[in-house]
């Protein structure tokens, strides 16, 4: 394909214009009513069909053997599947002979190519959906958006910004100087030159949401990029490397452009991948440790998610009820394993305004354990919100939290049943009220179906709080409830001052955890919580060098 | 002033539409022609009654005393102007009060307010002029040109550069999503949030050439800012931020938004602001091993432009007699001090392809050494373009190089009369003819008046080992001549490979050392040269962060 199908441009622009002016925009439906009507039938039957068996569709050679041990946090047994195993050298060297050409692809035809990889994996959808509910334990909705349309539209978001910056600058230009008796003249060009090989390293609980900004914005800027998936959620992200794989084969570009390389909890390979001289680009997605490991590495540009703390502001509301319904919902919402899940909700010791005056500290307590039981317990929404948990440490860490916590547990979390799944691992929302002194519970990040309620010396106090939680230990959301504008204005200052986005009176269908690709920036980058955001111009821009040449005319 | 004077806006957005289409554009003329008529003579009384004073034009309180240590290389005498003294915690806490205020400024109010800065630097011009001659060791033209109308071109593309930027999403859009039965509606508002406190931290040579691009950038991004100038090269910068502190003042503003803090070599206050918490950006110029150890703190961002070792590929020439003078001009320019200046020109033992058939390698050698002597001996030409020696450590180097190569010079440094100051400390340049073996010789950064002419295998063999330097050493520019399409085709892939720009057969008024605001990036940021680059966007994009805020509507 040598020039690039007008289609596949108005496409991209349509997306860029929809991410600069930051409203509403789905290039992918999010209702899997949709797409193909028998679509969950035949997607379970492929996720069975892959149960036990060596995974076959990658298009690399030179594997040293098989590797795979997926559990489903819904059978609980593993889902032996096999994926072909790789060295770091291989995967290197077959990363830098693809480089050499992918590196010198035009801009266009990186687009055509990639966009018709996303059209390849939006064909799969409901085969991604049922690998990554079994992969994370999130419900097959969640899934199924999360890991399929949500995850394409952050890629084409991504795609479509590059492709913008990509072409910010003219190809080629005459340059006159009048010197005055002459013109000097010299003919300039300018090209965005690819950094090298990139590395994106998945997390566990969403293996292609947060993997496919970073995988199609460093191929998009010309990076072969080689994917290492969390150990235990490979098959979701497998899929889609395999449709991208195949995208690249019907273009005539090396398949080795992207890779996969899986590896094992007892012979992890990301270090070696990561500190090798030819990696120059490593998107990482996971937890702090080891994302502050990756910020310290010299001679990359590294793009992190890492963990952090997540605050509401709870200083009043109009209808409380409506309020702890939508928190529970939030916190609850696939067991609090997202990085957007609130965990610590500041409430003054005076309680909370409302519109029929003040309601207590132990009366807030009391009706958000409320609202949390009662959606737990709720049989037509329990077990589709809460997912089921993806690793045990996480079900172990709420025991010991509970433990530690004693008296302080209003309500201890419970393990809800799952009809589909018997054997589901699952654990609803515990509610601990803690006074805001014993920092030892609550100022941490505590991972998974565990929500603090945290009395505080008044508003201003938990301003204070969940500020220097922000900026400390991170946090990629703020939820605030409300009723008084000057203290909204001034949570909207102090929590942006941290590099924190905030969600105020969110109630109804609007949940703070939700980042609406094209609208919502996910991650600031200016606080602990991670160092990049999905997606500023930077994101795509640090991935290229412009380089420009002069020549006499 | 709560609204942007059109003719501001349109100012800025001429310059902008300037740097994207990299077309010629000058926003001051780069000729003292086009300034005052007397400005030469005003300018040098200016700067004769500034001798032996204290500087008094900086409004910044609590000092604790006076300091200056510069020394004029053309005089050879201390200039004696003392600047006052402020602890690094002084600094911090007077920019952090500033930010208070300067952080809230509106986009529009920033832009007036340093635009402004630029009118009445632009007065200054013939002031700061003396001043850069009399601490670098320019020549007065040059000093003109690079610390007058060439930077302010600087700081002006990165104003209108983030000027585009923080006005690149929109202030607040309504978001409607439509879920079917019901529209969920939310108001989102996106702010560009400064990062923090700003260091700029300049170099001896380009005092305010280099210090404005990055001072303006954190500035127009909402960042109060710290100027620390290198001790011998403080008056050129001392008289822009005084220009900036009036305009800061005049419209209403702390002037301590920019602050000049001056230390000594023997008490430097450097590493104890760029390691001070509240530092979060940093502008960096100056040698490698301080910019390494720059680019190494944590939760910093920083931008630096450190040292590199540029090539020339002298592969053919259609008149070598021209090449020679160019080549002869770009490395004498200034002494060689310039961070874009050649240091290796590499040539086959072979010799070069010339319209009358084969030169040989030496007669190459003894072209390119005749046409520095005839430059450097020539009474109208030799002292104002090689100007004199910033530092005589630069003097000492050169001396040095030369012992050690013994019969490898072909030509020899010499001290240059200069009739109007008889006391300069002047050095033309050296031209050593090495074997490319000899890497201890030429494979290193010899700043200074130093031309090695390297005797290399093949036309390819050349080109290697200028990527290579390139690669491991960094480099600014790199110069072609050849007469071969296909060489220099391959001369600019692999080059640009190395991040490192081209220049082909540069003749006439066209020097590979020069580059052109608003067209030419200066440093790539992707080689060891430096990792920034004036002005792609990640330039300014870095220095504030996106956050977005949701309200339910």
């Amino acid at each position: 394909m040598n020039s690039m199908d007008n289609t596949i441009k108005e496409r991209l622009l349509a997306a860029y214009a929809a991410q600069q002016s930051r409203t509403y925009y789905a290039a992918w439906p999010e209702s899997p009513r949709a797409y193909a009507e028998d679509g969950m039938a035949r997607g379970l039957a492929v996720f069975q069909a892959l149960l036990t068996q060596n995974f076959t569709a990658l298009s690399q050679t030179g594997s040293d053997g098989w590797v795979g041990e997926e559990v489903s946090p819904y059978m609980m047994t593993g889902l032996g599947i096999q994926y072909p195993e790789f060295s770091a050298a291989t995967l290197i060297q077959q990363a830098k002979d693809a480089q050499q050409v992918w590196g010198k692809t035009s801009v266009d035809q990186r687009a055509a190519v990639l966009l018709d990889a996303l059209d390849r994996v939006a064909v799969k959808f409901f085969d991604i959906a049922y690998a990554t509910m079994h992969t994370t334990g999130q419900s097959f909705m969640m899934s199924f958006q999360a890991s399929g349309p949500h995850a394409n539209d952050r890629a084409m978001e991504v795609l479509s910004m590059a492709y913008h910056e990509l072409n910010r600058f003219p190809a080629s230009v005459d340059w006159v100087k009048n010197m005055g008796k002459f013109d000097l003249q010299l003919k300039k060009n300018y090209k965005a030159v690819p950094k090298g090989i990139a590395l994106v390293i998945g997390c566990s609980t969403f293996p292609t949401w947060n993997t496919v900004p970073g995988l199609f914005g460093s191929m998009m800027t010309g990076n072969a990029s080689i994917v290492k998936p969390h150990p235990k959620s490979v098959l979701p992200i497998a899929m889609v490397v395999a449709e991208m794989q195949a995208a690249l084969r019907a273009a005539g570009y090396p398949e080795t452009v992207v890779q996969l390389g899986v590896d094992t909890l007892a012979n992890p390979i990301t270090k070696e991948l990561a500190e090798n001289e030819a990696v120059k680009l490593i998107d990482y997605t996971g937890g702090s440790a080891f994302g502050d490991y990756i910020e310290t590495l010299t001679g990359k540009t590294v793009f992190t998610e890492k963990a952090g703390v997540n605050s509401v502001i709870l200083q009043g509301a109009t209808d409380p009820t409506a309020v702890f319904g939508n928190l529970a919902f939030a916190a609850s919402l696939y067991s609090g394993q997202m990085c957007t899940a609130p965990q610590n909700v500041f409430v003054s010791a005076d309680g909370i305004d409302t519109a029929e005056g003040k309601m207590s500290f132990d009366d807030v307590v009391a009706g958000i354990a409320q609202a949390v039981k009662g959606l737990a317990e709720n049989p037509k929404m329990g077990a589709g919100t809460l997912g089921a948990i993806q690793n045990d440490i996480t079900t172990q860490r709420v025991k010991s939290v509970e433990a530690a916590a004693g008296s302080s547990v209003v309500l201890a979390s419970m393990a809800i049943e799952n009809p589909e799944f018997p054997d589901a691992r699952t654990a609803s929302s515990a509610v601990i009220a803690v006074d805001a002194v014993d920092i030892a519970q609550w100022k941490h990040e505590c991972f998974g179906p565990i929500v603090f309620v945290v009395k505080t010396n008044s508003h201003d106090h938990s301003l204070a709080l969940a500020k220097e939680c922000a900026a400390s230990l991170g946090a990629i959301t703020c939820s605030c409830y409300s009723n008084d504008e000057s203290f909204m204005t001034k949570v909207e200052d102090e929590i942006n001052a941290a590099f924190t986005p905030v969600s105020f009176n969110f109630g109804g269908a609007a949940f703070v955890n939700q980042h609406a690709a094209f609208s919502d920036f996910h991650v600031t980058g200016g606080n602990p919580s991670g160092n990049a955001s999905f997606t500023d111009a930077q994101y795509v821009n640090r991935r290229f060098v412009w380089v420009g040449n002069r020549r006499m005319a």
